[in-house]
């Protein structure tokens, strides 16, 4: 191996060690050293040098710190890369933290971006008739509350959100104002309950199939996933899985639920609730859709059935007036309310004013109530719309769930063997999109079901969606042989 | 120890370890067993049972589990608790994650009550002139807006921000709009930011004294943080950091800075950048007060200076407009702002729409630069106002730092031994908050120093202000004599 013959001066003020990584740095960048090449043993080295071997080893470890060179146990340190010269752009990539990396998983931004995109009529994104968002009653309220108080919305607030909002909701769900707190959304409570609750290595328990985001959020906070398979709401199965993994919580969705549009009935809240206590593990009930119910009110919430013991509740506005307003709340005992207010004081200090206030008028006015009343029976159409045209045009290609009483979902299965990520991909081509099975299973199962959101579609955009489909499988029909095909139900 | 006389049956359906369960909560609850008693060995137990050693192993452990026993290695097993009755409130306490154990810190609440306390003359939390807050032309730009696109606020928004608010800032800073992420405030971008890079155990250089949202951030995500002295900025100093602790990387807010005021001149940034060049350390710049000059504007920022290569920039709209919009941003290369947006997802999914289509029409109007003006003369005339009262009734007692030349902060020190926390307890009951000094520390010194909010009070508030501080003093004289006394300069 040529080594670089460096001449070393022990009267300089810089370190021998310092003067020794100059040099190999040099001879590194010239070549004299390329990527791949085995440095010589420290003691060898130090010796030709006339240094002490703690000089070369010195040198050696703030090269390796560097990034220049790596040591391979047992075999000696290799020069492993040419140094960037200063002009060239920084590699981040190596500073990423590890949380990020468990996160890496677009399946929320896909969702998202094909909620969006104008080219596609979209059933992947769930969100509400944003088509009916009450615009003058919402631009009166806003001019309203900037009129009375505009500066208000530029002042510090509290963390804990704006008093009226939380009085508000306090008021409507019967606890203390100091029980509620104001979260930019469910997305945010999602999180600030992960960050409160899970240690690394926890175990979670969770609706299976669930919401994507829940499962992206509790990942990245480190937590194992376990599926309770939430139409089957098998309370052995339930047990054994406490047992089993002894979880920090459940998660559960259990009105409408995201993606397969269930509603678990009081019996199974109560058996459900029965186990938490019996174990003594907290719930955390995600009740977003509640609001959303076509005809008949839901069962009562496992917050109000517990008695708000075991049960941490959280809901958002996102599904009856739009997600880009980024409201929810979080209902938990004061304990618990103070400690998720300490994370979000350090995630983003607080929710900006200018919302929840327009949201106080709104609730306090009733204007909320009457466009619930709306988005309800307006949902319901939808509903029953998207399950004609899917009977009409792919009763015999797409198995759909039982019909929802609320809610913005139905859920469906393809004939085996089919994987909905490959019928989306011809989907998008014909101009539709909808969301694939797998992103909701915490088990990456799932691969032959997908969610369809049906509330934000008018229904001739519903029936052209559908017929958009339609098209998908037609040119599947030569090689897989699905039309016609008695299905299993889902 | 009277051992529960317990009648198992292995007949039952139900398992046996599970019944020998139930004896012993029965036996706990009825206080048979009381808590610290010790249980007898798992073996003279199960044989005193006529059962195998498996089912006492396992029922032991099971109610281990539940928190009724502890097991102590060598001394046996002792019970530990009596069993809350179903109707007890469940016990969250148990199930805090150790995150935010680390961040149980009340500092930052703290001077936002203070901040929003009307009985308060209040120094402490960091806000502009609210009162110069342009309600009109913020009113008639948020009704254009809903006028224009009202559901535009309802719908689903990209993760990264309204595109139109990208392209005014990506403008301003001749960056590409990709380059440009909207944030809900400088602190969600700092949480981002610490989320993206930081892991359990990473070393953070940061400026010293500095930002205490940055401080509890940083730790919360598991920083070893390291402060550097911001005002003698030391090249020396900052290389001795970074060989000895290899940071993740170096956090500053180099100009008008939180809490000192503090500037550092071009040539303390280059040395700085040379140094973060020299050992490949990405720098964080938080320039949240850049646009607070009062007569010049600053230097250049360290993202300017560096070509955008190692340094990735926040700042944020709360310190010119208010802090209840939430509205920052941050500037980085693509690859980064794609890894913070992933976790961003995960955190709230977006910024609310409706503040950032106004915010971007205030920008375009020139609106923005006109506030900004404004703001910038009237914190120069408030800062001249509050160095001019404190110089006439307190220069014996608080040495202040040099003057800033922009910015909302002044910083200050107390007599030898004095500490502003006993300070601030007085100065309460008098009427008046100010940030203590130890906040801003990482390692918690600057027990005797002080940080001044002077831009969000009128000239006359901040004269009343100092007096009430004042008498604070005048009850000290006696017992400490700081009055008079010749003080250290800061």
């Amino acid at each position: 191996m040529p080594l670089p013959r460096l001449q070393l001066n022990s009267d300089s003020s810089e370190p021998m060690y310092l003067q020794l990584c100059a040099g190999l740095v040099t001879a590194i960048e010239n070549g004299t050293l390329a990527a791949g090449m085995r440095l010589p043993a420290e003691r060898d080295y130090a010796e030709t040098l006339g240094v002490s071997r703690t000089t070369v080893a010195s040198a050696y470890r703030e090269l390796v710190d560097r990034g220049l060179l790596r040591p391979h146990v047992g075999r000696g340190t290799f020069v492993c890369a040419v140094p960037e010269a200063e002009q060239a752009p920084f590699a981040w990539r190596g500073k990423i933290s590890t949380r990020v990396q468990r996160v890496a998983n677009p399946a929320l931004r896909h969702l998202i971006t094909r909620g969006n995109d104008p080219r596609l009529i979209s059933f992947a994104a769930g969100f509400p008739a944003i088509d009916l968002f009450p615009t003058k009653e919402f631009r009166r309220l806003t001019d309203h509350v900037l009129a009375r108080s505009a500066s208000a919305i530029a002042r510090l607030a509290p963390t804990e959100g704006q008093p009226g909002l939380r009085a508000a909701i306090a008021a409507h769900f019967k606890v203390r104002l100091e029980q509620v707190m104001i979260v930019s959304g469910a997305t945010e409570g999602l999180s600030l309950i992960a960050a409160c609750l899970i240690d690394k290595g926890d175990a979670v328990i969770m609706d299976r199939p669930g919401y994507v985001g829940a499962i992206q959020i509790f990942r990245a906070a480190g937590a194992d996933l376990h599926g309770w398979d939430i139409r089957n709401a098998d309370p052995g199965e339930l047990e054994d899985l406490i047992i089993r993994y002894r979880p920090k919580f459940i998660q559960i969705n259990p009105t409408f639920q995201n993606p397969t549009g269930h509603t678990l009935p009081e019996r199974d809240r109560r058996s459900l609730l029965g186990l938490a206590a019996r174990y003594r593990v907290p719930v955390i009930e995600n009740d977003s859709y509640r609001d959303g119910y076509f005809e008949r009110e839901p069962p009562k919430s496992l917050y109000q059935l517990d008695g708000g013991r075991l049960v941490l509740y959280l809901s958002t506005f996102s599904k009856v007036l739009g997600p880009g307003l980024r409201l929810g709340w979080i209902i938990a005992n004061e304990y618990m309310i103070d400690q998720l207010a300490l994370v979000k004081e350090r995630t983003n200090l607080f929710t900006e004013s200018l919302g929840q206030l327009v949201m106080t008028e709104f609730i306090r006015s009733g204007a909320y109530d009457r466009h619930a009343e709306l988005v309800r029976k307006e949902h319901g159409r939808r509903c029953d719309a998207f399950f004609e045209s899917m009977h009409r045009h792919l009763r015999s290609q797409i198995s759909l769930a039982p019909k929802p009483s609320g809610g913005i979902y139905a859920w469906g299965r393809l004939p085996g063997g089919y994987k909905s990520a490959d019928l989306l991909d011809r989907a998008i081509n014909a101009g539709v999109a909808f969301g694939t099975g797998e992103i909701f299973y915490p088990d990456e199962s799932g691969s032959e079901q997908l969610r369809f959101c049906f509330a934000n579609l008018l229904p001739e955009q519903i029936e052209e969606g559908v017929k958009r489909l339609t098209k998908c499988f037609m040119g599947q029909q030569t090689t897989r042989p699905v039309a016609g095909k008695k299905l299993p139900l889902v």
